[in-house]
């Protein structure tokens, strides 16, 4: 059993890497080349040509319109994976597919679905609307992470560790002194958790982005919809201004949404997408590029970190004690969710066929 | 159970590299050192002192006339591989002997027997006469694989692959349409594969080293002694050259003779042996530099796409499916002739004795 | 069952290396954070936070006064290893602790204590006066070995390698030639092995040193105090010159006190503590630069056989035969009496109960 979450939709790429380059990126252990059609449509497909197991990712193969060409061979598949040439022969056996994935280009990402195909469609990919809103703008980034992706998890739900991790770029006192409100949506495999500072040091990251010189109070509502996707809704405003209208507006403050989306690599190793959308200074490239900068460098601090617990971890014996407090509701109550979710992925591939083939290997 | 062939022989070097240096090199996982006597004869012995293990290849250890001086403590070994020395003590033990090894050197090779001793004079070795012959002109060298011998064999056994992974050097698309035929020697397991291409472009390889400006008739006569030997008879003419004649003679055509020795160091990795006899232009210096650069590129991209796979293979579950057509049936035999050569060798060897020694390790 | 011997003192480090700055370094397999109170008394206790594993070593922890703040949430710990803070809440969890682990001073080295801390007292630290005695001069080091302490044990019991090994340096063929004598006192734990060499070559490491350029009587006197600490008395005296006196005085001879501390930090790693402490040219900087030099050298010699040798056994089967001979008599008696420790400690320690938490990880 591995411990990623099958029957599940993740975030593979932004939709601005892939194009008419062949593209590969494993998701939950799964090496999957991605492309995109003379058309525009990005296609996914297993990244390991059915003759010989070579990546079609790898020079050379190549795209040939819309097919891609194993560079050992010169097996020739199209883009939903049925294999349209051999050599040496003019007969293409019936089995050679590659396996194929459904796509979706949404809010600025490429989700993949891992699983059984059937089930793709009944799934709701969670939303993340403002990345490619023109009523925001947004700076991004992904950072490889060499740590299992429950330690990005476990990260970004307790940001209390913003004060001591991030110290000078988006963390102050307060974070880690003010207590913390957690909600869980079993059902939905939802998990919020808020933190509402009254009055507060305004850290770097929002003083100089929104221009507030003095104290602020800052909201940081987290939900986490699991396994891949985390939303931060980060209100700013100076102590004393109004707060949000009754009609939901909320012009007094500044509006930052921060989202990552976790996208378990290996069993030691995640995609830590990371986006920055903010509903002032839109067209102020000086303000862009000090976020990106910024967040860059505390997603990078989070990836130090993160590495060396893999490391610590990696070489303990499975079950080593933890001591868990309130700061870590959310948390644990997300590591129970994904538990669910992996034992429910594991259950249902049990009936999984694996995929046929004319001849199997007989000396390895 | 290894993958390894037992009782057989293997090229280890070719003789050129085996001098008045200790050398090592590992062959199916067995560390050995070799050396030249002062009469000139190459010996081979186990590359492990009896004491403790150290590695007499490594430095301090030294060749001292006809016996070698373990750079650790001393012991010092003879031609025959017998302790004649030890420290401390005028005794020498009766066990103190390190396992030698039958060699032969023969066609610019050294070849080294693993398995049981007395069955190395039972078993012939396979022939490449041209690589130490007058009448052709050789160039050669030895690539390091870091993968699995097997995948070695099944690249070399389908050349069908020359048309993408090499071409612009000796593919053309004439190599992967034109159908092969197969025999098998299943008693001498030799592979027999045969491709011949009556009118087809002629590859930069061959254009250049002939100066023929056309089309040719390329013939592919491919003879893989298991497990190491492998030939390749290349025969290149002008499209409308006379044939071989009716006593053999073949005055009309180019002749190449492209050799590989396919030896496996450890389950992950293999010596990629490679060599270039021709029988024109035999006093070309040019025309043997460009064989030895044109040739050593082409390896060393075969060398690039087995390491790949060499670490997509590794990665997967034992047994992974592949899908074998018409082109990979000299490759089948020859993993199903390595299979039954590995199963007969691993069935002999239960019947082997460890080395005997004085006193075994206590503490480890 | 590990190979390390439990309820042992070890060598930590040299006094001089932990002050107010966060120090780690692993011990028979455990990470232990070490550093200096206010008052200057030398703290040891794990360098995990009980909250999410993280090592409190690692940037951007930090010394707080006599606490350690955890660079990941805060966590704040006491010298004695008592959590007294943790972020979001007031009340610290009653088993938020640090295992500590005994530490004594002595003779310029930090010793820790591996096992059951309440078996501590009663066990001796060997002694190794000279290394800060103002009756001699010291120089000293640590390199770091890539190989199980068993292997430097060895090397270290049997000097005879010396000839081979530090050819050159400490080694003179008086060395192999001259037969050892051997006891053990197994109660106590210790291996003694003396080699006496009544006319020797004198090798440049004492003739530089001492200013002798003629022949040497030259005694090799080791005690072994296993696990940690191996002493050679080496006494050095010009050919004819008078022994040692009756009542023990022995003004004739230079006399050099070599010291090193074997201690494991992984199954497959060592820390190799050495010290060379002279009675003579006690102001001399020259001699002192150069034997740092000459024994650096030496030790580093013996790095690379070792790390060599580590990489050979570790790939071979275990149980891989030795041949030993006399020289080896005092290095088996070594390895008897870590067996029989090993065995002892691992005995003892089934009956430790694991450290409490007030919440196990659920899910990794």
């Amino acid at each position: 059993m591995t411990s990623f979450a099958r029957n599940q939709w993740y975030v593979a790429a932004y939709g601005s890497e892939i194009g008419r380059e062949l593209f590969t990126r494993t998701v939950c252990g799964e090496s999957i080349l991605f492309w995109r059609t003379e058309a525009g449509e990005v296609t996914a497909m297993a990244d390991r040509c059915v003759h010989r197991r070579f990546p079609l990712s790898e020079k050379p193969s190549r795209l040939d319109g819309d097919t891609v060409v194993c560079g050992y061979h010169g097996f020739t598949y199209g883009a939903d994976g049925v294999c349209v040439s051999v050599p040496g022969q003019k007969r293409v056996p019936r089995t050679a597919r590659l396996a194929s994935y459904p796509v979706k280009e949404q809010d600025s990402f490429v989700w993949v679905w891992i699983g059984d195909k059937d089930k793709a469609d009944e799934a709701l990919i969670p939303r993340a609307p403002w990345l490619d809103s023109p009523d925001y703008t947004t700076v991004s980034g992904m950072e490889p992470l060499a740590a299992r992706y429950g330690l990005l998890v476990d990260n970004l739900l307790d940001l209390s560790h913003e004060t001591y991790l991030h110290g000078g770029y988006i963390g102050t006192p307060e974070v880690a002194e003010t207590p913390i409100t957690t909600e869980v949506d079993e059902k939905a495999g939802v998990v919020y958790v808020s933190r509402h500072m009254d009055d507060a040091a305004c850290p770097p990251f929002y003083a100089r982005s929104t221009g507030i010189t003095g104290r602020i109070t800052r909201w940081q509502d987290i939900e986490y919809h699991a396994p891949c996707l985390y939303l931060l809704h980060s209100r700013i405003a100076p102590v004393g201004a109004p707060g949000p209208r009754e009609d939901g507006s909320d012009p007094d403050a500044f509006h930052v949404e921060v989202v990552y989306a976790i996208t378990p690599e290996t069993e030691h190793s995640t995609h830590d997408f990371w986006a920055v959308a903010r509903d002032f200074a839109l067209d102020d490239q000086e303000v862009s590029h000090f976020l990106h900068e910024n967040n860059r460098t505390v997603v990078l601090q989070d990836v130090v970190a993160l590495d060396k617990l893999e490391q610590v971890i990696a070489s303990e014996p499975a079950g080593t004690q933890e001591l868990s407090i309130n700061i870590d509701t959310g948390g644990l109550a997300a590591r129970r969710i994904l538990k669910r979710m992996v034992e429910a992925g594991t259950a249902a591939s049990t009936a999984a066929e694996p995929t046929a083939a004319e001849s199997a290997a007989a000396v390895r």
